[in-house]
């Protein structure tokens, strides 16, 4: 990937400020801070964009504003549609309810109740149609070409991409001397709006995107590389399947990498923001951090922004993120008993573990699928420790009186 | 309760100046905003004030650094020591440090190592010493007056009141037309300082702290009640059994009123603000906001500030409050099905619930105890379903096809 500025772009600096000026007051002015506690830990200058506090949790506010400033009075009149279950849909439907156009927000079926709720509270008329994403953004071109409604699209949109690009400025304003920007990739506009904007003031910053190791497209589209691209990931708001084509043009030229993180990592970063920022952050929006934490080495010392695009995260994947993380601590394990199945048994187990300190959370007793002799049962608990060390020494006790323990900490590892 | 402000205080609105003056650059000036979403859905003008942004997560922070800046050169050169597992000893440890105090912060026996870490991050010698909170503060005394350090105390000192006010002065900064403060209340010293602060500047304003109803041990001290004080809550952070002397004086005089919120209160406050502002707060911390929701009525129409007072809550407690809430919702429930012991009725019961959309989360099928006949068995589930309208669909289908089912949802009842 190269890094010159000079070839003709579908959008400019000059794009991007006109957008700057537009949504300014409508648009959270988000904080860009400077971590203490993970430049502390991590051993860079970590920079951190809160787009994860607008209004409705994500950057693509920017992007749908800018768009629906360029509407025409009869456009206005007639209002808008966008197809979206997510951050896009809640970005449309506030602003066109802030600016009195008619918003139509066409989501598959099956959506749930809440993300409907979340669009419909700023006004906008939600259509739950289509089996897939797919499926309903067909029949939302369908519906808006037969009602005269202008198509806003989440992505592959100059405007929207500007829109987007405004989030460098504020970045670069806040703290001038960034040397690196790393980005969350799904469709590109965020990335590339920011690319041609930072590039344009400070063509020797390195700009870096992040994508999910099970969704690398645009990796693919800018590499040539044809890795696959599927699977569940916590960073659901970058799971693209087709990039967009303007935004990839721009990130192949203005972009000077793009890594991939693993579930694991985004789930790390997703914990290290909640506990030490104190902030949600959706899978996509960690991305950032999830990729810095992954290669600490590349960034040492270095002066690093990371934009939290989001912060719409469901609350059950955030309980797992929660309880997976503290699995991988030692803190949460899963221990497999062999007990003999004798009166007691259990009660004898249980005081081992109270007098060690640890906590029980779940028993399951089973006797009859253990490779155990006949008079032996497998006793399954899951146990609450202090900590990894802790952990070791409730497994020291049990062993001290004769059980044999085996135990599941997470997917992890030792932390 | 009288609100007169010109009986003498032992603290006044100029320590709380001066306090600020001191503070200045070297604690953060947390945001106070406008909840645009929260506004609209409660009804009121709510304005948060993130002290849960500190960089030690907590407002505990402002009263230590007030109470640091006031040591001689020798007493800075001997140190400080402090008892506290919890915001204040992150706070003494994170200023000490910064200004090369030594400090020493007694924790009781088996507090858990993450608590230990974050305080000695900062560079402070953490003893754990004391199988209680009681016993771990006769150490520190005895301790502190060995090694002649100056023991910090957490809230009933002067100077930690007048720096715990300091956010009155910045809340009124950002919002002059705030009606009404409702802060959390443990040992008192926030409020003292602010209610000081506040009254002086603005006399109408109103100010009501808000306790966990569990732990209402300053309402007890002002209202010369006696309702006990017991029991886990969430809102660990204000469960003090012997509030400030210092603190109850000026509450007794400057405070409109006490109000007390139910654990499930709190948990709902806590998970909006997750949800919602995108921003983790621990139970003490979002006790405004329980009060504010609790009775929606008494604030309709006013401009009320909340102080988010701190953020460090347990992983494995916010993921409980996560999943409790989605149970209250009706999105997680647990269901008993009474099903013939036959093969295949398992998966009978599972093609059901995957043709109306209900994922299994767990499984427990068993056959001991249950009191239907002998060729009877019970079948235990978790589901997760959209929200509470998809789960009565789910249950329809699987009563057509004959099964009998009871179901558990969360604590709190329909939403």
């Amino acid at each position: 990937m190269a890094d010159s500025t000079d070839t003709l772009t579908p959008v400019t600096l000059d794009d991007v400020k006109r957008a700057a000026k537009l949504i300014k007051g409508a648009v959270v002015r988000t904080p860009c801070d400077r971590s203490t506690t993970l430049s502390h830990d991590l051993g860079a200058d970590i920079w951190l964009k809160f787009e994860n506090l607008q209004v409705t949790s994500s950057d693509k506010e920017r992007g749908a504003l800018n768009r629906l400033s360029a509407l025409t009075k009869a456009e206005r009149r007639r209002g808008v549609i966008a197809m979206s279950a997510g951050n896009h849909a809640q970005g449309v439907a506030y602003h066109a309810g802030r600016l009195g156009i008619p918003a139509t927000i066409v989501m598959p079926e099956g959506t749930p109740a809440v993300k409907a709720e979340n669009t419909k509270r700023w006004g906008a008329h939600v259509i739950l149609e289509g089996k897939t994403l797919e499926d309903a953004a067909r029949f939302a071109r369908v519906y808006g070409a037969e009602h005269g409604l202008v198509f806003v699209h989440p992505y592959n949109d100059p405007l929207v991409i500007a829109g987007q690009g405004t989030v460098a400025l504020e970045m670069l304003d806040a703290a001038p001397d960034l040397e690196v920007l790393i980005v969350p990739v799904g469709g590109g506009g965020l990335i590339a709006g920011m690319a041609v904007a930072a590039k344009a003031l400070k063509p020797d910053i390195e700009i870096v995107g992040v994508e999910a190791a099970l969704y690398p497209s645009m990796y693919n589209l800018v590499k040539g590389t044809h890795l696959p691209t599927r699977g569940d990931t916590l960073a659901e708001g970058i799971a693209v399947a087709d990039p967009g084509a303007i935004a990839g043009e721009i990130i192949g030229r203005l972009v000077d990498d793009i890594v991939l993180v693993s579930e694991t990592d985004l789930e790390r970063a997703t914990f290290a923001l909640l506990m030490i920022e104190k902030t949600v952050v959706e899978g996509a929006g960690s991305a950032g951090l999830a990729a810095l934490m992954a290669d600490r080495q590349r960034w040492k010392g270095r002066k690093v922004g990371l934009v939290l695009t989001g912060g719409n995260i469901d609350p059950r994947l955030l309980a797992s993120v929660l309880t997976r993380e503290l699995a991988r601590e030692g803190r949460l394990s899963r221990l497999t008993i062999d007990i003999p199945d004798r009166p007691g048994e259990l009660s004898r187990v249980s005081a081992v573990l109270g007098q060690a300190g640890a906590n029980i959370v779940e028993v399951y007793h089973q006797r009859v699928f253990t490779d155990l002799p006949a008079r032996g049962t497998e006793l399954n608990l899951v146990i609450e420790t202090r900590d990894r060390s802790h952990l070791e020494g409730v497994l020291a006790q049990l062993e001290a009186k004769g059980y044999r323990v085996v135990v599941k900490t997470g997917a992890g590892g030792a932390a």
